[in-house]
C-alpha cells in the first residue's frame, strides 16, 4: 500500500524526464499523501535498527485469525511474539512453524528468525510473589524475543525485606528494573529507593477485595515517592518488558 | 440523666416494702429502659479503668462551642483532649485553663489533671516525610494524653530505606507501631515486614494528583502485604493514637 | 538461604585465629549482606516468641504447589496455616499430614505441631449475618491456630439490636474484638461504641449492588465514629484474626 | 401560560353553539396541547391539598433573583421556603416581608401565610452529632413550613447507643423518621431497626478524609440491613424534611 | 430468649410478696438485661400491628438452609418470604408447604397465613423497561404479601413519554409509588415531578457500560430534581416495597 | 389505545351537532389526555419521514419473546432491527422471516422491508483495532438499515499513524464520522482534528486492566481536545450509528 | 511555515526544467513532509467553508496572552471567540477591538467580522434550570457566532413536564437540540425521546453533594434510553454549541 | 550515623589482632546492622557516578525550612534542585545564593555548582497546550540540572495533527520523549506511535469537568496502544524529567 522512496525517484525522474508533467506528479501526491514520507520508512527503519519483534495481542481473536497473521508476520523475516496466547493457540502455530516457543507462565509464542545481536548489560525483572509469576514472565519472555539479556529475581516482596536486599547489588548493575506487583505494590518504591537506574513497574491484579483488580498497586505505583518509577497498565507485563528492552538496548550501544 | 444502679436498688426495695406498687415500678423501668442496665457504668468504668480523655473534635463547630464544652469536660475532672483546634480555639480555651498546651503542627488542644499512671512499654510513631508530620503528632499528642510512652521515628520514608532500617531495632521494641505515610504509603508495608507487633497506618493526604486526597495511600495500606497491618480514615493522627494508647495499655498492664 | 549467627560467628572467630583475612570477610560480608544481620534472627525470633505459624496463601497457586509448600513450613516444626483452601488443596495435604484439620467454612487448613501456650484472655469473634460466617470463621479459624482463645458472637447484626446488646458484656471482657460484616457494616461502629478496646473492622462483600463488592462496609468501617476501630481489607478475616492474636497476646502476657 | 378547564368548556360550549368549527378547535388543542389536561390543574390541586410551600433553591442565584422570586411567590398566598439562604439573601427578603423568619443554622428563610391545619402525628428529625445540624434543621424547618409537627432527636451517634435507646419510645411513636448523619452514618441503620416506620436518611458531607465529601455515609445508608430505610442527596436536609412531610400528612389525615 | 412483661412484672410481684429478694432481682435484672424494656416487645408488637412477614435474603444460604428456617417462620404463624430465591429453593419449601407460591420472575417465594387486613388505598408500581420487571416484581410482591394492594404501570419508560402520561392519572391516585428503572433511571424524576406523594426509586443494573451495575441510575435518582423522591439500593425491588407498604399501610389507617 | 386525530374531529363534531354535550365532551378529553395531541401522530410522522427501523434491544429478554416482538413489529410494514442478538435468536426470527439477516460480528438481526430511499452522502465508520470490530459493525449495520450509505476504515489506530493520516481524504468527504476505540480511545482526539464534521465516539471496553471497562476510553473522548467530538455510551455501536444517520440524513436532504 | 501548493508546483516544474535534481528535490519533501498534503489546506478549507471561529479558551492565560492571540486572530480576519472569560479579559481586549461583545452570563468573548451567511434552520438550546444558564448561553453563543440560528427554550426541567411539553413542537421543527442539565440530567432523555433528531447533552456541575461535580448528570446521559442522544464534557456549553452548529449548517446547505 | 567500610575493616582488623573479641564484634554488627552494607555507599556512588541534583519537594515545608534544607544541600558541592517553589521560596533562597535561578513557569530554583558533563544525546519534552507548560517545564529544568540536553516541542496537540508531525523527524531524534498533556492526553499515544524510544507520559491537571483533574489523562495515557509509553504521577513533571534524564545518561555514555 506504501509508496516507497523508489517510487518516489521515479516519479521525480519522469518529471525531470518529462514522462510525466508536474500537475500529474502533483495529483499523484496528493492522492498517496503520506507514504514518501517515511512513515513506511520509520518501520521500515525500525525493523532494521531495532530487532523489534511483531506483536499479536491474541484476545479477541479467533485461533485461525492468529494463525493466519503469525504466518504473515513470519514471512517479513523478523521475531514474532504472541501474547496471552492460549494453549491451543501455540498447537495451532507450532504446526505452521516448528521453532516456535511456548511459554506457558507469561501464556506467549515466540519464534525467533535470524541471529539477535550480542546482548550487552541486562535488564533485572522483579516480582513481589508467586503470583505475579505470569506479568513478570510476560515482561521476560517479551525483553528477551527483544534481543536483551534479563535477570529474574523473583518472590522478594516488602513483607520480608532481606530477601530483597539480598538482592540489591545485583539489581544496581542492571541498566533498568522491571517491577511486577500487586496488592499494595509497594515493591516498586522499595526499589526504586534502592537503585539509580529508571524502574518500570507494572501492576498486577493480584490481591483481596480492596485492590480492586490492582488499582490500588497502580496508584501506589504513580505515587512512588522514588523518583525513578514510571508505570505501566495492569498485568501489562509485555509493555513492561518492551520498554525496558527500549532503554536497554539504547545504554547497551 | 442516667438511673443509676442505687437508685434501681432503691426501687427494688420500694417494692419489696410496699412503698412502690408492681405495676408502677414496671411504667418506671419501661420508661427508663437502658440506664440500669450498664451503659452509664460503662462510661463511668471506661473513666476509671482507662484514663480515657474526653475528646473535642472542634471542626464545624465555633470558638465560643468548644470553649463551653471544654470547660464542662475539665470539671468532670479527667484529661481533656480537642483536636483540630485553631490557634484561636486554644487562645480562647487558655483563658479559662491556663494550664492547657497547645502543639501546633498537630493542632491539638491538652489538658492534663491528676498524675497519669507510669507509662509502661512504649509506642513508635513513624512518619514518611516531613508533610506528614502534622498527623504523626495528632498520633503522638493523643497517645501521651492517654498516659502512654511514644518514641518517635521521622522522616524515614522508604526512598531512602537505610534511614528505617538503622531504626528497625526501636521499632521491634515497641508494643505497637503507627505509621502515618502520604504518597504511596509503602512504609506501613515495610515496617509490618519489620516488626512482629501491630502496625496501625494512618495514611495521609500528601501527593501529587493521583494521590487523590490520600485514597492512593490509603488503599497501598489495605491490601499490604504485611499481615499485621489495620487501617485508619486518612489524616486521622488522632484515631492511629488512640487505637495504639489502647494496645499498648494493655500489653504493658 | 541466610547466614546463621553460627556461621558469622565461626567467620568472626576464622579472623580471630588468622584463618580468614579480614580483606576476604570484609568481601564475604558485602556479599552475604543481611543475612548475619538479624533479618533472618528475626524470622527465628519471631518462631520462638509468637508461636507464629507459617501462612499460605492458596489463590493462584496450584495444588501441587501448595502441597509442596506445606510439606516444607511443616518440616520446620512450626504451626501451618493454609488459607482460602479448596477442599481438593485439603484433600492433597491430609494424606501427607493425616492431622491437618479442615474449616469448610472458613476454608482453612491447619496443621498444629507442639503443645499452643495456655491462652490468657480471648480475643471476640462477632459477625452481622449468616453470609459473613466464612470471613468470621477465616478470623477465629486464624487466631486459634496462634494459640489465642476465641468466643463467638454471630448473627448479632444493629437491625435486631437486642441480639448485640445482649452479647455487651461478654464483648467488654474481651481483650481484642474482630467484627465482620458486610451490607452497611454498621456493626464495627456499634461495637466499636460498646466496649472499650481496639476493634478489627473486616468488611465483607456480601450485598446488593451499590454495596460495590465490600467497598460501601470499608468506607463505613474506615469512617467510624467510634474510637478504637481500625480496618483491614475486603474479606481479609486472616488480617482480622492475625492482628487480633497479636493484640491478644501481648495483653495477656 | 394555562388554558385553564373554564376555557376548554368554553371553546367546547362554542362548537356546540356553531360558534367555533370543529376544525378550528382541533387546530387550537393542537396548538396549546397540554394546558387543558391537568397538568395546571395539578399545580393548583396540589397547592388547595397539600399546603405545599413554593420553594427557592437559592444557590446560583444573585440576592435580587431571589427577592424578585420570592416576591412573586407570596403573592400567591401560600408558604414559601427558601433554603440555602444567605444571611444577606434574608436581610432583602426581610424588608420586603417582615413576617419572614430565618434559621441560621438551616440557612432557610420561611413565611407562613395562613393558618396551617391543627398537625397530627409527628416526625422525629434525629442527628448525629453537632456538625449535622445544619441538615437536620433544614429537614425540620422544610416539614414545619408544611404544617407538620416535628420533634427532634439531636447528638445521639452510634458511639453512645445509649444516647440514642433511651429515645427509642420517642422515635417509635413517630410516623416517619429521618435521620441525618455524617461519618459512617451508622446511625440510619440503627434507627431503621429499633421503629416500624419508614426512615428518610440524609446523608451529611462530615467526616475525616475517607468520607468522601458525604459519599461513605450514603453508601452505608443505601446498604442499610433495616428494610425500612431510603435515602436522599447528601446534605439535602430538605429532601428528607419533605419527604417526610408526605408521609406524615397521609399517615395523619 | 426474651424476657416478656408477664416475666418481669412477676419478678416485681415476687418483690413485692417478699418472695424474691431486691438484690436477686437486680442481679436477674443486670443479667437479662434488654428483654423486659420493649425490643422483644417491639418484635412482638410489630408482628401484632403490622402483619410485617418475616424475610429471608436467600443468597448465600443452601437449599437446606432456607428450607429449615421458612419452616421455623411458618411455625409462628405469619406470612412468611422468601426473596432471591431461585426455583430448586421453591422446590424444596413446596414440598413443606404446599400452600407457598413462587413468583418466577420476582424469584419470591410467599406463604400466606390467616386473612390480610382489606387493603385500602394502592400503591403505584411502575417500571421503565421489560428488563426491569425482576426488580418491579419484587416490590409487588413484598408489598403484597405486606396485605396492601398494588397497581403495575410497566414498560413506561422515558423515551416514550405518552405512555407514561396517559398512567399520570393512576398515579396520582395512589399513596405512594415505587419506580424501577435502569438505564439512566429517568423515571423517577419524571414521575416525582407527577405526583403529590412519595416516590421510592429502585435503580436497576440495566444498561450499556457506563451505567456501571447501577451506578448511573442510583446517581440519577438520588440527584433527583423533583423534591419527593427517596432511593433504596440497586436491584432492591423488596426494599422499595417494604416501605411503599409502610408508607400506605399508614395512610389508608 | 391512542386516539387519533379523527377519533377527536368525530368528537368535536359530535358536540357541534348536539350529539355530544359539551360537559361530556370535556370528561372524555381529560380521561385520555394525551392520545389527540401529537404524541402517537409524533411516531407515525416518524415512521413516515424518517424510515426509521423499530429496534430490539435483546439482552434480558428470552427468545421467544424477541421473536413475539420482532414479528408484531414486521407487521407494522417498516425496517426491523434486533441488537445484541445470539445465534439462537436469529435462528428462531429466520424462522418466520426468512429475508431477516444476521451479521454475526455485530450479533444484529435486520430485516428490510419495502425500497430504502436513495442514500446521499455518506457517514465514515472508523475503528481503532480488529477487537473493536463488534461495535463498528453494530454502528454500521444500524445506519444502513436507516437507509444510509457508510463507509468503513478498519483498524487504522493511532499507534500506526500512518494508516490513519492514508484515509484523512475519504474521512473529509463524510458528513459524520463514528469512531470506535478501546484501550485510551485517542483515535476520536486525531479523527476530531483530521475533519470538520461532527465525530461520534463509541468508546469499546477492549484493552488491559486499567482500562476499567472501558471508562479510559470514555474519559478519553469526553476530555477530547478537538471540538466535534461527542461520546456516547460503552460498546454501544447502535448509538454512534443512530446519531449519525440522524445526521447524514438531514445533511443530504 | 507550511509549503504551498504553489510551492510544490513550483518544485516540479524545476524538476522538469532541470533546474532541480530529482535527488534535491526528494530531500526537500523529505523534510517538509505533511505541508503540502493538505493539513494546512484543511484550515485554509474551513475557513472559508465553514466560518468557522476561531476559538482561545482562557483559564491558564493571563490577560495578556489572550490580548495577544486574540489580535492575532482578529488580523486572520475571521470571526474570534474567547470562552471562560473574565471580565477583565474583555476589557482588556474591547480596547483593542471595540467591536468585540461580552455575554457576561456565558463568560464569552465574541467578535464578528464580515457577513454571516443567511442563517437557515435552526438550533434549539434547552436548559434545566436557572443554576445551567451559564452552560447554556455558552452553547447559544457559540452557535450564533459559527452564523447559526438558535432558539432558547430555559428553564423547563422535567420537575414541572408541562413546561417542557409546551414546548415541544418547538423542540421538534429544530435540526437539533442542545440540552444543558445538572442534578440528575433526565432532561436529555425526555427530549431525547419528544424529537427525532440528534440531541447534545451537556452536563453542568449543579447539584446536591452527590451529583459529584456533573458526575451524576454526565453518567445519566451517556445512559440515556432515548437513541438519538450523544454527550460532551460536564459544563461544555462550548462543545454543546460547536457540533450543533456543524449539524445544523449541514442540515441547512 | 553510617559505619563506613573503613570502620568494618577496622573492626575486622581488630579481631584478627586480637584487640575485639569475636562475640564482642558479633554484638557490634548486630547493633550496627545496615551501615557498612552499602547503603550510606549507595548515596555517596549515585552522587559520584550521576550527578544528580539533591531535591527538595516544598509544598507543606515553610519557607524557613526550604531555606535550611537548601543550604544544607549546597554545603553538599552538588546541584541543587527546588520543586514547586513559590516566588518567595526563591527571594529567600537567592538572598544566600545570588547564583541560584528561577523558572516561573516551572516554579523551580536551581542552583548548579561545578561543571556538568557535556551532554550527548538529547530529550524532546513535548506538550500539548499552552496550559500543559508548567509541566512540560518542570520536566526540562530537572532534566537539565542533571545535566542533559533538552529540545522543546511545544503547542503540539493533537486537534492540528501537523503540527506535531512537523516535528516529527525531530523526536525520532531523541533518545527518550516526555509528554505533558492534559484534557484527554492522547498525544503520548500518537507521540508513541511515532517514535521508537521510551516515551515518559506526565498527565497534567488540566482540563474541563470530566478531566477530574488529571484522571482522564492519567488513564489514556496507561491505556497506550502504542507499546513504548510508561506514565508519572499527574502534574509530575519532575518525575518525567527525572527519568528521562536516566535514560538519556546512560543511551549517552
Amino acid at each position: 500500500m506504501a509508496m516507497n522512496e523508489n517510487l518516489l525517484r521515479e516519479l521525480l525522474e519522469g518529471v525531470r524526464d518529462g514522462r510525466v508533467e508536474p500537475q500529474a506528479a502533483l495529483e499523484r501526491l496528493r492522492r498517496l499523501p503520506f507514504e514518501p514520507m517515511g512513515f513506511a520508512n520509520l518501520d521500515h527503519h525500525r525493523a532494521i535498527r531495532c530487532g523489534f519483534p511483531e506483536v499479536i495481542f491474541c484476545p479477541g481473536k479467533t485461533v485461525e485469525q492468529v494463525r493466519t497473521i503469525f504466518g504473515r508476520l513470519v514471512e517479513q523475516g523478523g521475531n514474532v511474539l504472541a501474547t496471552r496466547a492460549a494453549p491451543e493457540v501455540f498447537a495451532a502455530v507450532a504446526k505452521d512453524h516448528p521453532a516456535a516457543e511456548y511459554n506457558e507462565l507469561a501464556r506467549a509464542v515466540t519464534l525467533r528468525q535470524g541471529e539477535p545481536c550480542e546482548p550487552m548489560g541486562h535488564i533485572a525483572v522483579v516480582s513481589a510473589g508467586t503470583s505475579d509469576l505470569p506479568v513478570a514472565e510476560e515482561a521476560r519472555v517479551t525483553a528477551e524475543i527483544m534481543g536483551q539479556r534479563v535477570t529474574t529475581h523473583y518472590d522478594v516482596g516488602v513483607a520480608g525485606l532481606h530477601r530483597l536486599l539480598a538482592r540489591s547489588e545485583a539489581l544496581q548493575s542492571a541498566n533498568v528494573v522491571v517491577v511486577a506487583a500487586g496488592m499494595e505494590g509497594a515493591l516498586a518504591s522499595v526499589v526504586g529507593g534502592l537503585v539509580a537506574v529508571p524502574v518500570i513497574a507494572v501492576p498486577t491484579s493480584i490481591g483481596y477485595g480492596a485492590s480492586f483488580g490492582g488499582l490500588s498497586a497502580l496508584l501506589t505505583m504513580l505515587n512512588s515517592c522514588a523518583s525513578g518509577v514510571s508505570v505501566v497498565n495492569i498485568d501489562n507485563g509485555f509493555a513492561g518488558g518492551y520498554i525496558a528492552a527500549m532503554i536497554n538496548r539504547q545504554a547497551a550501544k
